[in-house]
């Protein structure tokens, strides 16, 4: 905020702020400022995540009913890692502000976001070593399973978990629709499955497309497809988009205002939690 | 029941029942008879899903924190297949009880039933063709998606679609530990997914494990590992288990008893969906 | 022999016989008796393996022009395992006669036999334990490696190994057309990888393909896609087509006359070795 | 030439020259100079690559005795994709040149370079379109393969293809040992498959290892496991390593000196095609 007061473009890290106050406030300075204020979203920047994007926009996959988000990695997985700052209550809910805002701002791009929540948190360990000695009490969830609707006619499912051992990096998706269906998995990031319909019924299957310079902005980066874009990669991406954005040209990017919406969702998931019924997202 | 009470053996075809009392009487007459009663669950028969249970009872991924669920399959996934007698309220809910009581045999095998349950059921497709002409609505939900607890220290989602484009047989289902993970997928029944936390840190990975010799009775079937069990050696291993529950033998088979448990969890889904809570299983 | 000149029908396991002269005897034999005399090729009979017929027939992938084969499997990886009599150089030259002819038996129904062959057998443990104490030469080649043409078209590798720790009925195959690509592996024996160059540009790549009823005969086993045929399922075709022989109906069989022709060229590649230079097969 | 005579440190792109006579000039040139000269061989800097040379050091898969590579692209699938330079003689001899180099540079870092060699160049297409008109024919070769040996101890084949669809950038590798073995592709460049027989019998399966911050220098580009390396990341560690041969530091590059090994090693290759015999390299 000081950053916006003083005149300047922000690009912020998710999530955006611990409270709903604070990341309104944020919104209400940004659009005060008239300045670009964008959120490190990157992952939505991955030429395969467009490419989906793109399979949906031409009807390929048709009228989508149901889709499945995970996000897994395990820094969190070994009961006996000591308590740190992340597992405050301070920090947040846990998984789904720490993990969750980066499956959202997935589904933020492709389909928009929830139009209802039913969340479930769950600690896997009670308590952690503390660092001075003795254990002390963990504060939020590093475990979430989350119900959603899209609108009336998307159900779907959200998984998270910071302590799932063997998960590294994975942020899983599978969309289906009345003529085909699409499964994509971060650490596999350069992939990419589809299942179509029109192909002949002997030879249907789902297809691994490998990223390539017919995913733009792919072709930037390497001439020859298959070759494998990185995580910095899409970090470059995201870079350019910024400035595209401060340079008032047309963007790929959250700003603070979409990502004012992520911040609701993930605080109707903790208030779902806490009352054990449906949340409604206007 | 006319089987039981000619003093028959009964092997039955799953789901049980479609209603709950049905299901119960089954159950009341199957004890009365004092003949053997078990369910069609060839599932669980799978020499790698007896080889889960041996990783989990061995201590090996350490205590259980989290389990995941799916099971698809695309031949309702055609909007406009006709409808038929599965498409009627009278064949049940749907996917959960159509679909949702293989893995739910899989779970009580594994750890036994969920203690709670929260459901969303969707209608991918509100109507079809009429074999006679015009379209009638769909009467039950093609797609489930359920939050589920085992006990207080295990949560887990289910998700099924019988609506799921390219899906064949899938029965995915992922078990997260404090020392390790499993991954298991029916379309691929051969396998299994094993991390654990012993190895060395720059080679661990999930495992893929090949079914073999070492995973009984894969040893009656074939000598040699990596050969592959099919769908109806499942079903042979099934007869062996119930030829064996006949002859008063310890046998791997979900008898009405423990099958009543399964209905009374699917029937808690739909109670649930319906009421929008969570539903309590004793 | 005995049984043919006792007015039986044959099934015979292969490899058909160590020498070229018995083989030869044999398919005389057979001849003479007007009698059914086939050999026990069952991954010849693998739905996969009849679609992967099928595309090549429908030109689907255009002309062929390379093809790799590789079958591995560890049972005699084990560098301490005890000499035993399959690494007696009277049970055959190791891994091409006992291996090399279960690939070649795809190439057989697939394409037809090598034209040329050019080979190195190769011996990764020189002895072994003797059971009786002390330490036996390995007299045969556990590990292959082979180039082959398929007429002047289509060039070509094959690679055995018995001492491929990991590998369990590994069969692998990759064709490579003008217009597509086709890569099967037996330890996933019910998928199929097809890619072709008819999909949209940014859309292609190879599809997985699982078995189900529509690559017939697994409509005998299963209704349903995905649900997996086992190495017995495979046997069973086999018998199936074994009868139809006998009946005199078409069958898909290796006749003593083919088994011949592969026989042949496993001591092309055994005469190749010796000779270090390209053996023509006629 | 004219850079190293100027003073100037060299990075060349591979291959180092169409002729060996060049490539031995260019030697002797880098030599006189006393200047740092290097050829771009990036794969070798994948973290995972610099992994595989720690697992064979460490004796983790015992003795090698096999080991196979494949190199394949489909940029010249297309038989009506137009004649150009690549496709002349003065380009070289086609994938073994062009392609080749690749595995090659992955051996010699691994193993050292082939002892010997037997090659089988081929054709698929004969002419192509000429751009002014007509067809013209293809000088050189687009798929090759090979056989090799690395010493009396290890067996090995190489295949080459720029003719095979759906293959992106396909470099595999398999290593077999006595106690266990390696497979890498990379198109896949950030995962490794390790099978080692110290694993329990009935979980022993291969690993998927995931690279992470364990396998440097992926520690410099990302703090977190499974996020993914693209290519060029491997460039810049490449820059590095050159920078490092510059200040005179120990560091992993193919110098010219080496390079012109690699270079000896297609031509022997290409001579053993045209005299179809072995080719020993000193």
């Amino acid at each position: 905020m000081a950053a916006l007061e003083a005149g300047k473009h922000v690009w912020c890290e998710k999530p955006m702020a611990v409270t709903l106050a604070d990341a309104e406030r944020m919104t209400a300075a940004a659009q005060a400022s008239g300045k670009t204020a964008v959120l490190g979203y990157n992952y939505i920047q991955n030429p395969m995540i467009r490419q989906i994007g793109a399979i949906l926009a031409e009807g390929t996959i048709g009228t989508v009913n149901h889709v499945r988000l995970e996000m897994d990695e395990d820094f969190m997985a070994d009961p006996e890692a000591p308590f740190f700052w992340k597992n405050e209550l301070a920090a947040g809910y846990g998984a789904i502000d720490d993990f969750g805002v980066h499956p959202l701002s997935l589904l933020q791009v492709l389909f928009g976001l929830p139009s209802r929540v039913f969340a479930n948190l769950s600690k896997p360990y009670p308590d952690r070593p503390n660092r001075e000695g003795g254990r002390r009490s963990v504060e939020n969830w590093d475990v979430s399973s989350i119900l959603f609707e899209l609108g009336p006619e998307i159900s779907g499912l959200m998984a998270l978990s910071r302590t799932a051992w063997g998960r590294k990096g994975r942020i899983a998706l599978q969309i289906f629709g009345s003529k085909g269906s699409i499964a994509y998995d971060q650490e596999r990031l350069n992939e990419l499955q589809l299942y179509v319909t029109t192909d002949k019924p002997s030879e249907q299957g789902f297809r691994t497309i490998l990223s390539g310079p017919r995913h733009p902005p792919y072709d930037r980066f390497v001439p020859a497809a298959g070759h494998t874009l990185g995580f910095n990669d899409l970090k470059i991406i995201e870079c350019h988009e910024v400035l595209r954005a401060i340079a008032g040209e047309p963007a790929r990017v959250i700003n603070f205002e979409r990502g004012l919406q992520i911040e609701r969702a993930v605080h109707a998931m903790g208030q779902s939690h806490r009352e054990q019924r449906w949340l409604e997202l206007s």
